[in-house]
């Protein structure tokens, strides 16, 4: 089996689809820019007497942390149970659990209050959330001992969603398949916002495909190819950033198909 | 008649009026940096305790419900009420009209509770704010079936103001006249923020020129000029973005002179 | 004496500490990229029940009254009391003072409810807190009549702080010495988001470094010899802004040592 990562990405060009986020507010420019790139349609809302209104009218919710407050996690739940009604996906960034005890309870709230779809996180946000013992230094991820696709595997399953563990190997799961995306660059943790827009870019895949392991894993891998190409081209991490959005405006299809690089695993089985 | 379009930047470059700005999270950068690569000082400040000070030592005022909340609008007022007393011009970019009805509403509120001197949108935003019956899909522009420069001019009539519709042609009226500014390039719908920075432009060239149609053109004129320019030197939507910011900074005067596409009509007659 | 900023630069990226700002709305973006561009790990998060924590397990405290509301400052007094506890440095830029009584008003009461370590400001800013007669129009430096070094040596003095004062050439005191940094280009302020950004460097030297004047002096050095650097590889403020990251990024040993431009005053003395 091999994923056709071109295709989903057409469908996002063609489809332009509409993707709500109530994020950070220190990606917010990138994580509305990077779907823009991509050719869908970034909507940024989060006043509580709007948000139902504008999931209505998107084709997935994104939701990011990284800078709540108590009254946004109100207006998160209230957008996310208008998505919920509609059947559209929520994909939750859990940016910085761990690192204080508000956010580790704000993030337990919105799992048991509406419907997540795809948890996405850095290994130590996701272990804390799954309830593994490891300590946050802010936002960066530290080292897990841990074995991280059965991490994911597990989580997915209790939770009924897909998991996302991103880091020098993406870990995606739904609970029975782990997928390993393998595309990427370090570069990309030497600049702020990647993760939050990679998080965005899931949420634009979720929006057109129904299989949100496979969307997550498409849209993981074209923005981390996009990475590649771009360090080719750039001088450290502030061109990075600008070529990074050149060469996913420019993604085509014999460059993803060459450069794509998922495996996965079932039933114990690896296949590439 | 031909306006000189150079003139009124070098206006802006030598008076570097202060522009005080109640804008949307996700562009707030790009709006204040647009002001100030054009050679003008931008103030960001939006604590309803202070908008209206901040108001009393600006030359325009610029607001923009992109992220609004029912909050944020109250500061808006205060702010707005503050600009009028003063007697300074006040913008409206009624960034996402017709996406939700707190959107609507808090537009019509403002437009009712103080004086707007320039509405600012896309067609379907501005076609909305003006009674037409047409969709928004979040906050890009959609497919208007009507005559726009009949809305522009109407909507200015009944309001007493100047209306701005952007799009593939800019159109501009006061009531009486209007004027097509026909630079720009398409490269400019595939990055978040060049709408809300447009908005920052004109009211950037609306504190420094009372004739606010005039203002508006010359300002849209410019930005866009430097987009054209932009984006030959570019190869892609990232670096379009930033060469943008290099080509304003150093528009002169032969560029804009020759580079200037601005068309009007006046008692039905059109004049190039 | 010659300050040995390369040093410094070092150990910032060998100890990569966690700097917590609570920060401006406009330049948030910018304050995490230029800590983590540095090395460091930059941590954004402004919810009061979640401030004291997050400054538990920082190295610096930078709070930036740019985008200030009433409550944001009672959350930076929760954060600033939780540093104070721990030991760590607080740095407070007081983007804006002097602009409107708000302001003013609420950096006194900053400066009299918590202990700020260092104060940065530019000319007008610092003049304003220091009690002096000046008028700020907006954010950017006016003409200031005055002896800024002895403004600065007289409030460190008086406030038992370290003091910055931003400009063509940056003074820092800690109220014995005064150090001038000759660094910098005056590209700098034609692109929003440098001195907030400043801010933010001089907060992660302030984590490694016991000397606060020192750290203040060796971080804006660093920055502003990037600066230069960046200058000459740009096209425009755009550009400029970019290769500013790819050069703090790539700076070396020897690069530093040779464009470092320092000097100070003890006693009435001058040294190179």
């Amino acid at each position: 089996m091999k994923i056709d990562v071109y295709e989903l990405l057409e469908r996002v060009r063609m489809q332009k689809p509409v993707v709500h986020h109530l994020t950070n507010w220190v990606t917010i420019y990138d994580c509305a820019n990077i779907v823009k790139v991509f050719g869908a349609s970034p909507v940024m809302a989060h006043a509580p007497e709007e948000v139902a209104d504008m999931a209505k009218i998107a084709s997935a919710l994104v939701l990011n942390i990284g800078t709540l407050t108590v009254d946004f996690i109100e207006a998160m739940k209230i957008a996310a149970k208008s998505a919920n009604e509609k059947g559209i996906p929520v994909v939750l960034d859990i940016c910085g659990a761990g690192a204080t005890n508000l956010r580790n309870k704000k993030c337990y709230e919105l799992l048991d209050s509406v419907k997540i779809n795809i948890i996405k996180g850095n290994a130590s946000e996701v272990a804390r959330i799954a309830g593994e013992n490891v300590n946050t230094k802010g936002v960066d991820a530290t080292k897990v001992e841990m074995d991280l696709m059965e991490v994911a595997k597990s989580l997915a399953m209790s939770k009924n969603c897909t998991v996302v563990i991103t880091g020098k190997e993406d870990i995606v799961s739904d609970g029975k398949i782990v997928f390993l995306v393998k595309n990427g660059h370090e570069m990309m943790s030497h600049v702020v916002g990647t993760g939050c827009m990679a998080t965005s870019v899931i949420g634009t895949f979720a929006a057109i495909e129904k299989n949100l392991a496979i969307a997550s894993v498409a849209g993981l891998c074209c923005f981390e190819i996009a990475a590649e190409i771009a360090v080719k081209k750039s001088e450290g991490p502030g061109s990075f950033k600008e070529k990074m959005y050149d060469a996913v405006y420019s993604l085509d299809k014999k460059t993803v198909g060459k450069m794509q690089k998922i495996e996965f695993l079932v039933d114990g089985k690896y296949y590439k």
